[in-house]
């Protein structure tokens, strides 16, 4: 009798009741308004994460010693984004209801919306943590409301002032940047200054943890829909994420916006899968 | 005083006043399920046309001849088919009040229906006579309606059984093929067969023609989102163009589903322009 | 609780207890001398088959009438051929041993001997049918035995004079083609002439049915490590697939040779995904 | 009445006689000597301008601000560089002839030499500030005079000694190296050192500002013909297109040597989108 | 003591002396209008051509019977055809002076300029034979005489009507095609309808023999800067160079256009390699 | 009579007796894990070398100061990694008995053992100066002892503890890690720290260098089969090239893992170039 030979994000085999952590792939990008193909990120990253070491020098932590399952992509709705995002929160509910902590792989940043919704059920007092290039804030984006473009915007929709808090933002309509620094969300411009105090102050408050990957430099990071030069590179960023997970109670998180049809090296990809298990060693971890 | 140098596709500039044919792009694919990329479509051919020669060495024409007038690209609200279908009915009803051609470039399939609405009001007995891979005749795909895979249902919706006239068509699920067959298509598989007698049964009966592409085998045109082989060749299709366009009564059309992402060569977007010109040649020539 | 979404062949998900036919994927080209990446082609075929329906108009039969088991790949040992090769008969062995037939998808063309091996001791008076631009017939590649260039010649050594039959051949060494032209092969050059004969004559025989993908033309299947023009078309392989399908006692099959990385437009890839659904369900089929 | 959907550089869309400053496109990359394709750069550049915001947040300036005429690319004479660069010429005279600032986007640099000629013809006492990874300063390459590696040679064959000073280059030939040692040109090896004390000894003496893209790192800027690495970041380049910018009294400016056929992800096309929106940004801003 | 390893195409290795036939590379194309590229052509073929077998089972002939020197490629000056072509006749001069058979491989078109001055000069009654999609009979492009869309034009200066023999045209502006028609030239639209005909005439008179490529189908050779759809296939190029070859007296010969930017499976080059095989194989045989 | 135009890395022309230093390529990757295609970096980089020039402005020396032949690439034996080292080791061989300097371009890493075996038997009491992302210290992978991931360890095998010294090291099995640091290897992570004084320490006694150019970080190098972020940067690597050339008695050397199918925009390639000639100016310089 033979088993079948599963695909998972390397070192991610813990079965379902076991683990602390869930991941699942959300292969969604219909409102990409530039270029499409963060639909193949989930596939992509899985498949490239057997070229990593399940080991990290940098925390001296492994794979092998954290439990994890990696639940597959969800097969989304392509072309209605009210359907994709139903999805999304029902698959968010159940990791929820286990007591698990729910780890989405977009597609594109509109899916944040899915998972968060449901998180912000669970923990109506949670805060966002978001690392990106742009700010996501548009009201409407060529009179679409659910847009990538608008996502953090539905998630103010939610939460209200002050309880976003904006890292290495670079771009964005001037409208945008003016309503932000009206007050509405708490935005840092370019880099990550002053995440510590953010990060110090939000004590044990429940936090979603969500990162765009164009946050990194273009330089480092070309394999997405929407590149924008001046970012961060890649040791700010493990080292932005150390600071995060090191200290909040994080209750979920997503990883969107590797584009793999703009990857020809590959090089992106495999960034992802290494900021993948840099999270997943770093977040709660025992 | 310099005046702007504007691309258009190859000998398209005549003034929308002198026009008979209006051509104008639908950068659309939000519901495309398996490998976006039309988008890119209409410009990509806009661009590669200057490879082109403007005559026609088999029908001995010129482009220069004729009045077709390039509109550009309408900006499509990407990520919702509904107003994306909208905003192509609107530029069709200007084109056809008039009294112009309207020559759509996709674009997915699904474009078809924004454009085909405002003809069939306009031409309440109009035909349909369809060259594609696939059937298109879902009623929904995973649960949305408004799909590439349904864009000849929602049509039949609308004209009813023995309008719509299929060709080269091998790709479907049973239940499609089996709703054809069961009268309320003419389907005609794998080829052209039968469509000498069909344009002879249409006299002057008003009709419009969608061309999906990959009608063509993927030896031919590689560069679409969803290649079946076992399709027609090029001259196949020219010459199927040539029987249409030569008696049929054309009132409307589009070509659709090149994916230039996937034609590195730039092999596939050559063919779809010179599908283009020999058909701007052949409908309604004078 | 979540079931894990696990990707296999299209409409092959049956159980291991309930299939006629399992699948598998053999990883392997290190032996390759030209253009490697062979070893992709199993993870891609499994991938793409998403863009291929369950239902063949040919045969008017659908995948879903029939069961097999998609095992998924072989971790195979990359840089001993020997080693990937017991690898692969190991994995035949048990299938065999379970009454079902095996189908590998390769990988190069040298992984066919870990799987003829054990067909050869189940069924010693198997015969080989083989679709190839190449002879495959040296004795040995600079020096080494066991070497996709060499792969025929090792089946020889098992079974003799008379027992390959060969079609499609266009490529070797001068010696190749007097070594298999003085009677040690039945090689049938440059298509399929003569195949309906050799079936006739097999009668209920068992037979391997070992295909290299390169042996259609390259215009129709570029995605290959050493494309040879002068090939097949699709609907010739497809005809002849039927042929032998059709009649033989089918002991053991395998496809090989696509070569995703020279594949950007994905259609050689879908043209495989294709041929071994009609496979599929021509071979032994109720 | 339908008006046409015409592309230009995002936000580049006041009328001629509006504008301050006026963009076109010079494809021609004839003379290159290793790998051609910059002839695709200026349109390649105003399709992927859509992708960036018009808002700068660095400047807290936005393009809806200034006055800019987009007049798309002139037709060149390619393979004939000679009537090549007097095309350049007849379309920088009418715009210096209006009082306009002619914003130039190659193409090779050899296009440099086109616009110049009517700059330094109008303003005999120009300088040139030239930021380059190579000196292009051979009289002679091959035996042709007017190539990409003698651009520059060209233009001290109109100014003379000390009128072109030179930031960021790291490659050339060991006799180039020397002769602009030897007093001819004003180089500054490497990065841009003594580029403020510069431009303050300029006073307000009229400048041409060329920029050759690949006077950044490959790491930033992989898509051009001859990667040199070595070089400086995008902030660096940004800093210093500020420090130029807003001092100087620049009369003629131009950005070239993007060669899109190396940029499969598109970020260096996006890099050069970028840097073009903070020039036209910052020079002779109001 | 070591010596070099060389790379010859494959089978191509003899010495200068005993060669009958010489190759050479001719890496020009900076008039090229479209899409550059041709440069790299001689380069890759000679790579990919170990990807081959010496042995052609169609002629039962193989390399190692035969005596081909193959010079490498040409040094040529890149921005200057007018230099460039005289490098080529250069070449040519000492190779016919040598009494040997000059084999160039492009490069765009122009490059047979260069070598058939040459040829010309020491056979002033040849003939050419001229397959191709294209025309190449503009006096001029855009107002350019040394263009490879005008070399047959040039070619036709030096011999006069009735001396060109064209096949497989299927490209041009119908001013070529008129001037063709007025007798200038001996057209054969589409394919090689005649050619057996003017093979016959021909007798022994010397014969100039040049390829374009792009005479085949793009779904064959999509790896060429202008693809023509509408050509004919490989097997049919094979059987008319069989043609030719076998009857003809040929005193020169290229193959040109093979663009490798375009070719990412590299299907086209090795048909390029394969074509060029079978030509030395059949040229002038023994 | 014409001379062959050959091909050698640029500035490398030397004649055999009169070279210090011997280029040769070793073209394997049989044993790659993951992505192969190192075959193909020397050719790659011998072409690529064109677009270098031979001055370094940093080192102020011209390669046409020295004097280097370049051996071409060893034909190797594709599919055995036993006679392809012992092949490398032959080569080697050759060169050390003349007194010259062995210069390898692999190739994957393991190539390594083939020439070091042979350096090693010369020079019982060499150190290994060892750049690299990975340990490379497995004893087995897979079950295969001779693979690019145990190549270090071999060399172990050879020289024992404390000879092999290892920087910019970020990746490997947490075992590999732990074994290093019981004090088998000199192994520096993550950067060079502790460079100079190992490079002081070990005085005159024999070096071999040997780079695994994926030290670099994939934002400067993407194009290698396993990029691995959180590495050096190009300048950086220069300085610690200089820092080990100045210094150390390199008695052999060799440069690795460019992965050129995933280096489309050739930066990689570029940066391979330019690292080698930095390495030609800097060892051994008098």
């Amino acid at each position: 009798m033979l088993e079948r030979n599963v695909e998972t994000f390397i070192g991610c085999d813990a079965s379902y009741d076991d683990a602390r952590i869930v991941l699942f792939g959300a292969p969604f990008d219909s409102t990409t308004s530039f270029r499409p193909g963060t639909r193949f990120a989930p596939h992509a990253i899985r498949s490239e994460s057997f070229g990593l070491e399940t080991y990290s020098p940098w925390l001296d932590r492994d794979l092998e010693d954290i439990s994890v399952f990696d639940s597959g992509d969800i097969e989304l709705c392509i072309g209605s984004a009210d359907k994709a995002l139903d999805q999304i929160s029902e698959r968010t509910s159940v990791i929820l209801a286990d007591g698990k902590v729910p780890f989405m792989i977009g597609g594109e940043h509109l899916v944040t919306l899915g998972s968060f919704r449901k998180v912000f059920r669970k923990y109506p007092d949670v805060h966002i943590i978001h690392f990106d290039a742009h700010t996501d804030l548009r009201d409407d984006y060529l009179d679409v409301k659910l847009s990538h473009a608008c996502v953090l915007r539905r998630c103010h929709d939610l939460v209200g002032d002050g309880r976003i808090h904006q890292f290495g933002i670079r771009s964005g309509e001037r409208a945008e940047w003016q309503w932000a620094r009206a007050g509405h969300t708490d935005l840092h411009p370019f880099n990550f200054d002053g995440l510590a105090q953010v990060v110090e102050g939000l004590g044990s408050a429940p936090v979603y943890f969500t990162i765009d990957l164009d946050v990194m430099d273009p330089s480092v990071f070309p394999g997405t829909g929407t590149p924008e030069y001046g970012g961060v590179t890649f040791m700010q960023l493990i080292e932005a994420i150390y600071t995060v997970c090191g200290k909040c109670n994080i209750v979920g998180l997503d990883v969107n916006e590797l584009c793999p049809p703009y990857d020809q090296s590959g090089a992106s990809t495999a960034a992802a899968c290494k900021i993948i298990r840099e999270l997943l060693l770093s977040v709660n971890y025992k």
